[in-house]
């Protein structure tokens, strides 16, 4: 398999979890986000939504968007399963990992951003905001739904899931921004648990070939 | 079970459409996203992430994300699947509900528009620019991946899917907000198709209890 990715992509890094999770190998191709190499021809060739993550299959079927590439990952190499096996439990994963996929990250994606900064002519400080702004706001609902919850050592149970996959890209971006993470105890302990994981190490944008120096 | 959910909510609207597609019966709750019910002590003690949608069910479990809800009632109630039967079909078909869910709804939620507003100090005219220049960027890029696949009268195939499901309301609000829509021929010929449906009817804004006049 070829994952068409970018270091810094929360939705890139999600994936590159998963493989990690699984053991599956991989090639590593670099789509440079920052250097606009996602709106050139050859990338636009491959991919109908000029996004990344794109996983090429060995018979060259690629697929996109980062949580339907997980999901099925999942369900090819069932061995360490990102989803639990009863229904309820698994809405309760897919919907912690919407709440990171659809209600926070959406809105600091670097076209966001610059949108921001060039059509509505935003100040630095004021973008900062605005990202900060989201993603404090979600990671407290994210807690709130945690707190609900038995204790676990992730965000759900005793393994990391897809919530996870999303969660601790998620962290990263907002440790950048130095977003104040103060408060979300069973957030952080999810994510610290995370880290504490082989698969999560290998996976993180320092540990990536495109990764700046 | 009660769906707690606002007549104009995108994210409403595609599990009403799920729920009607799969003929299940349910109490309509009405919280009155611009009225701010979605904020007050009543609904926070039901909703960790004080998000519409939230179902219900009869043992009194509730369920948060729109995605996760109805891929929930799909694996619950298998008739009038929302999902492929084969894997390959089943990312594609998740993908096609992702380019709606996670790329340009959440740029496009009230709470965003108001954030615009208030915080960024953005015109009536910058605010409906944004949302247009989301709305209009992510039905391109929709489009594009409807024109690589087979022909189909829905988004993926002869019936409709998650995809159809989340595509309907997305279609409904760029209307409101008067968003070009031409060029778009795939994609405007499956919503057509998902409206002659009754299940489609049944489920707009216009016939929810909370509706505007």
């Amino acid at each position: 398999m070829k994952l068409y990715n970018y270091f810094r992509s929360s939705a890139s890094y999600r994936v590159r979890i998963a493989l990690a999770l699984k053991g599956l190998p991989y090639e590593y191709v670099s789509v440079h986000l920052a250097k606009g190499e996602h709106r050139q021809a050859e990338y636009a060739a491959l991919s109908a939504d000029g996004l990344v993550p794109l996983l090429e299959l060995p018979d060259g079927t690629r697929l996109s968007q980062s949580l339907a590439i997980m999901e099925y990952l999942d369900e090819q190499h069932p061995a360490s399963a990102l989803l639990p096996a009863d229904a309820l439990s698994r809405s309760r994963v897919r919907a912690l990992a919407q709440s990171i996929a659809c209600e926070i990250h959406p809105l600091n994606n670097l076209r966001v951003l610059k949108y921001l900064v060039h059509e509505m002519k935003a100040e630095e400080e004021a973008k900062n905001t605005w990202y900060r702004h989201w993603v404090r706001t979600g990671l407290e609902a994210f807690e709130r739904q945690l707190a609900q919850q038995p204790a676990s050592t992730f965000c759900w149970g005793d393994a990391p899931s897809l919530a996870d996959c999303c969660l601790v890209p998620q962290i990263y971006n907002a440790e950048r921004f130095d977003t104040p993470l103060q408060g979300l105890p069973r957030t952080m302990a999810a994510y610290e648990a995370c880290m504490a994981l082989p698969a999560f190490q290998a996976a993180q944008p320092s540990a990536c070939p495109d990764a700046a120096p």
